[in-house]
Order: structure tokens, then C-alpha cells, then sequence
């Protein structure tokens, strides 16, 4: 494939007037986005412009039908400064799974990563350079059809932007609470792939959940409420005895990229891992047992989201204070050590944006 | 509440180089649309401009995670040439019962429906005057805040665009096929709210259903795949002996108006109508001993949908010819017949629109 990518490069940087230190995730973009637009049945007109709207007919079928995907990655630095990707070709595989779900034209891998290198290699110096500062990268597709009639579009626009982000999102530990009522997602459905209706779907769930002090829910698989799925925006890790337990794809959760590093990276460590069910009366039992030693979320944005505490049922588990939740932690400095090149990386999960 | 809507009115109507007897469902849009932002907590600027692209921040959450409601409406026409409006209220309605389970803030019935009578009035030559043609009426609320943090937006807005159509989508009978893989939405998910998310899941399931033969499937009810929920894109009804039976809506399924209305009519007319759980086992029985008499979808665009054939495992269901299915063409002619002011319209479901 000849990917050639049009720059139209803008003169006065935003970042002059940003403190990259105070920064908070996702509301702040980048100079540059890169697009391109699927037209007559391919891939075409590949270019990086500056960040700027794009005119929407208010007919356009993503408006309406919600026919959109995306990915959530990250640019860190290397040591000596360089910009990372951190498994880029894992994202632009998931891509293409959540596009084949949602009937959306895939994106051959190589346009994916020469957008991203070419996007993140002009914004280099977005990328924080505090030690849990990033740039958040997200690729995502939409329908492009001005069209009313409930069918996949034959137009599509895939676009780049970058977000920097002082620090990971859900910094501090989090209180979690099983959903007994709402649903994420079940087999047959979108659960496994990242498009939107996944996610505004879960706000009330979350908005609920906030409203009594919890900060995120942990979804239970329907209809009987018994089997862990994930919490709303990431995945979940439990520590139980010396086996750390996550569950399995069933076909209704996101296949986390961070889940399945941590999975490597714990296997590499010598830790015994489980991908399996997992009910939340187990969990209850292991707390009970006092084998319940450790629980954490994984996702791209967060890393690690450390649990205080899980609620089910009226029932409350104190999980050990953080600093004996030790699993967790060196899992995510054992991925930071990775991107900052201080530890090989032997599954070439890093990729080194150069000019 | 003070509703002054400010009218920038084009000069050329783009009518002039239409066929209002060929057009087809949701491609072309009328002249004009209906705008409300809602900023700082309230609805505010009440506009009807020219129909063009909304400027729309590459960032902007609605791409990202689908917080997008609509409604489909129609607009026809009196017998004199009246446009007229069919349960508007009842769309204003099921609209902010779709915003408090997507966390958006409620449209105001009386902007609703002043937004939509000042645009039909506008746009009331855009109303084609074939007995089935009608002018379907979209009005829509879409997140705008530019923030890829997942949680509600903080502003939003509500459009509404008309787009002229000269006959029913699924005009023909439709063959249906049972699905038993692809679920569609389940209790506590967001099946019950006309949001986008609920429509691109069903693409794929459509296809696929689509390359074996079939017009649509028939969700079942997850994980038995036994209780019937609703089509693709329309309500079930089945007249099976002397009864007309319909799916309740379970939390599962979409409150259909059409399927209101109908169920009002059938009572009207002295109908036995029962709204209940109803297996897909009860309907191969009662083909079996000849008791299923017709089946038909309910929608707003299509209004009836006669089934011609039902496959559920391999049997085939070949219901009478649509000549013989009788209960669903009499809906439909009611129907038209209040609209167009030929029937007495005793639940006050149509408003006419006068300058």
C-alpha cells in the first residue's frame, strides 16, 4: 500500500500558552489530527491538517445510528525523550474487530501506524514529560452517510487526535459497587467491541453508582448477576491467595490491550494467572477467607486503578491497604519501565517514533 | 416558558428541482432545520436556518460514545392539503423518557412541539400529497461538550430535519428469519431508549440475515432465545385465532407508537388485542393447528409491515396471502384515514398546522 500523507502543518503552536503539567485527561487537543476518508470503496486522501471541526450534515448517519469506533493508546517517552507507541499494531488489530461488529470497512494496519507515527512524530512535543504524564491517542471511525435509513454507511471518515494528560485518569484508589440492575453488555451484543453505544450506555449506571460515593460499578453477566464482567471503563484483576484471577472474554467484554500485557507481564514474573469465570461469591468467599488480597482495573488511560473497596449486596470488602497491594503497582512500573526503554522489552510492545 | 424562535428563511427552495412522487426514505432533506442549544444548564436559541453542515470539534463526545437520542415523526396531510402532525405528544414524551436513561437533559414539551409545528409550517410544501407519501420529521439531542472523558455531556443539541419520502420503507411483505445468536438488548441495558447505539448493533445481525434471504430477523429474548422482542426496526403483532397479540415491553423492547396506536384501534374496533410474553414456540404452534392468521411489523415508516414468512430453526412459516391478512391493512388504513381528517380522530392524535 502507498501511503503518502499531505501535511499542512500549523505555524504558531497551541502548546505555548500549556502548562503540560496540568493538564487533565481528554479535554485538551493537540495542534494537528490526521484523516482519512473511505470513499468509493477504499481508502484515500491520507492527510495531517490542523485540529480543526469537521462540517457534519446534520443528516449524517453517525448522529443518528451511532455507527463509530475507536481506540485509546498512548505516546510516552523513552529516557533520552523519544516518542513511544505503546502496542500500536494490538490497537490497530482491535480496530478491525470492532469495525468487523459494527459492519465498517477495516483499516489496513500499515495506514494505522504510519498515520500514528507520522501524527505523534510532528506532535512530539506534546508528549508530558512527567513521569505519569502522557498523550493520549485516539484513532476512531465514523459513518459518514447523510442518510436516515438504518443501514451501515458506504462513506467513512477515520481520524486521529491526541490528548495530553498530566497524569493517569482514576489516579487514586477506587470504591466499586456490583451493579444488580443495569446491564454492559451480553453475548450476541457490542460488549467486545469499542463503539460508543458501550459507553453512554453505562453513564446512568455510573451517575447511580456516583451518586451514593462509589466511583465506578462492576457489571454482573445477565441474568443472574453472579458472573464478573468488568467495571465500566476497564477491565478487572483480582488477587486471590497467590493466583491472580481475571475474567474471561466471553464475548461480553472489552479485550483490554493493558489487561493482556499484565498477563504476559505476570506470566513472564513467575505469577499464576487465571483467565476464567469468576463469580462475585467467590470474590465475597476469598475476602472472607482472608485470601482476597489485592484487586485492580486495568485500562490504557488509568494503567492501574488500585481498589479500596467492593460493595455487594450491602455486604463491604476493605481490600488491604494500597501499599500491601503490591501486584498491581509493579505491573504498572513494570510497563513504564518498558516505554521508558529501562526494561527490554522482549514482545516489541514499543515502537520509537523517529523524524 | 417564552419560546421566540428566529426564522432565517432561504430565498430558492430546493423543491423546485424535486420529484416529490420519487424519493426515497431519509436521503433527501427539506430546505430548512429547527436548532436548541442547551448551555449553562438551559435551552436556549431557538433558530430555523438553512439546512447545512453543523461545525462539529473532531473531539466532540457524541463520535466518540454515542450520547445521541431521537424520534421519528411524520408529517401528512389533511384531505383539504392541512399539514398535520401524528402523535407529537407522544414523541415529546418518549423522546425525554430516552434522555433520562442516556443522562441528557429533557427537551420541554412545548419548545418540542413549537420547534416542530414553526418547521412544518415552513417546509409544508416539502409534504408530498400520494396517498402514502409522507414528510418524516427527525428531531434528535446529540452531546457536544469536546472531551473524550467518558461521562455526560455538559452541552447539547436538539435538531429537528424533515426529510420528504414518497411510500413506506418496506413496502413489500417481508420475510423473517429467527435469531438465535445476535441479541439485540436485554433488561437493564438501553433497548427501551431510541438511541443510536441500539441501531448499528443491529447492522451486522441485518446483514447477515440479509445475505440468507431475509428482510430482518426476530429478536429473541437472551440467553433462552424463546420470548419474542421485536424486529430489527418495528413491533411484532401476530393475530393468532381471533386475538392479536403483541410483546409487552419488557424493558427490553422500544415503546413503538405506531404500536400504541394500534393497540388503541384494535380495541376501538372490538378486537381481542393481548400484550404479554409470547414464545416463539406458541407461534409455530398455532401455524401448526392453522391459528396463525397474519403477522405484521409496526413502525412509523413503514406504519404496517405485512410478514409473508417466518423461519425459526429451519421450519418455515408461510403465512395466507397478504390479501387474507386483513387486521393489518385495516390499522393502516385507519390510520391514514384519522390523518387525513376522514376518520373521527377521538384520542386527539393529529394537530394541524395553521400559519
Amino acid at each position: 500500500m502507498n501511503i503518502e500523507i499531505a501535511v499542512n502543518q500549523i505555524e504558531k503552536s497551541a502548546l505555548a500558552h500549556l502548562d503540560l503539567n496540568d493538564v487533565s485527561f481528554g479535554t485538551t487537543f493537540s495542534d494537528h489530527m490526521f484523516i482519512a476518508d473511505y470513499l468509493d470503496g477504499r481508502w484515500q486522501d491520507f492527510r495531517i491538517t490542523p485540529i480543526e471541526p469537521i462540517p457534519m450534515h446534520p443528516g449524517n448517519a453517525v448522529l443518528h445510528y451511532s455507527q463509530t469506533i475507536f481506540e485509546g493508546m498512548k505516546a510516552l517517552r523513552r529516557k533520552d525523550g523519544t516518542p513511544v507507541l505503546l502496542r500500536a499494531d494490538a490497537h490497530a488489530q482491535r480496530l478491525n474487530k470492532s469495525a468487523q461488529r459494527m459492519c465498517m470497512p477495516e483499516i489496513p494496519q500499515e495506514l494505522f501506524l504510519a498515520g500514528l507515527r507520522r501524527l505523534v512524530d510532528i506532535e512530539r512535543n506534546w508528549i508530558p514529560h512527567s513521569e505519569w504524564g502522557f498523550l493520549y491517542l485516539r484513532p476512531y471511525m465514523i459513518a459518514m452517510d447523510d442518510s436516515l435509513y438504518p443501514i451501515p454507511s458506504k462513506k467513512y471518515k477515520f481520524v486521529i487526535i491526541t490528548s495530553p494528560s498530566s497524569s493517569p485518569i482514576y489516579g487514586k484508589p477506587v470504591r466499586l459497587i456490583t451493579e444488580s440492575f443495569y446491564v454492559r453488555a451480553v453475548k450476541g451484543g457490542i460488549g467486545e467491541a469499542k463503539s460508543g453505544g458501550n459507553y453512554s450506555a453505562s453513564y446512568l449506571p455510573a451517575a447511580e453508582a456516583k451518586e451514593i460515593g462509589f466511583d465506578q460499578m462492576i457489571y454482573l453477566e445477565s441474568p443472574d448477576f453472579k458472573v464478573i464482567q468488568e467495571a465500566g471503563t476497564m477491565n478487572l484483576f483480582f488477587v486471590i491467595g497467590n493466583k491472580v484471577v481475571t475474567p474471561s472474554t466471553t464475548g461480553t467484554i472489552l479485550r483490554g490491550i493493558t489487561r493482556s500485557s499484565f498477563l504476559t507481564l505476570l506470566e513472564d514474573n513467575g505469577i499464576k494467572t487465571e483467565v476464567r469465570d469468576i463469580t462475585i461469591d467467590e470474590v465475597v468467599q476469598a475476602y472472607e477467607t482472608g485470601n482476597l488480597k489485592e484487586a485492580f482495573g486495568a485500562g490504557t488511560a488509568a494503567v492501574v486503578s488500585p481498589v479500596a473497596e467492593i460493595v455487594h449486596n450491602g455486604f463491604v470488602m476493605s481490600l488491604p491497604p494500597i501499599s500491601e497491594q503490591k501486584i498491581g503497582a509493579s505491573l504498572k512500573a513494570d510497563l513504564a519501565a518498558i516505554c521508558r526503554g529501562e526494561k527490554k522489552d522482549k514482545w516489541g510492545w514499543t515502537v520509537e517514533v523517529h523524524s
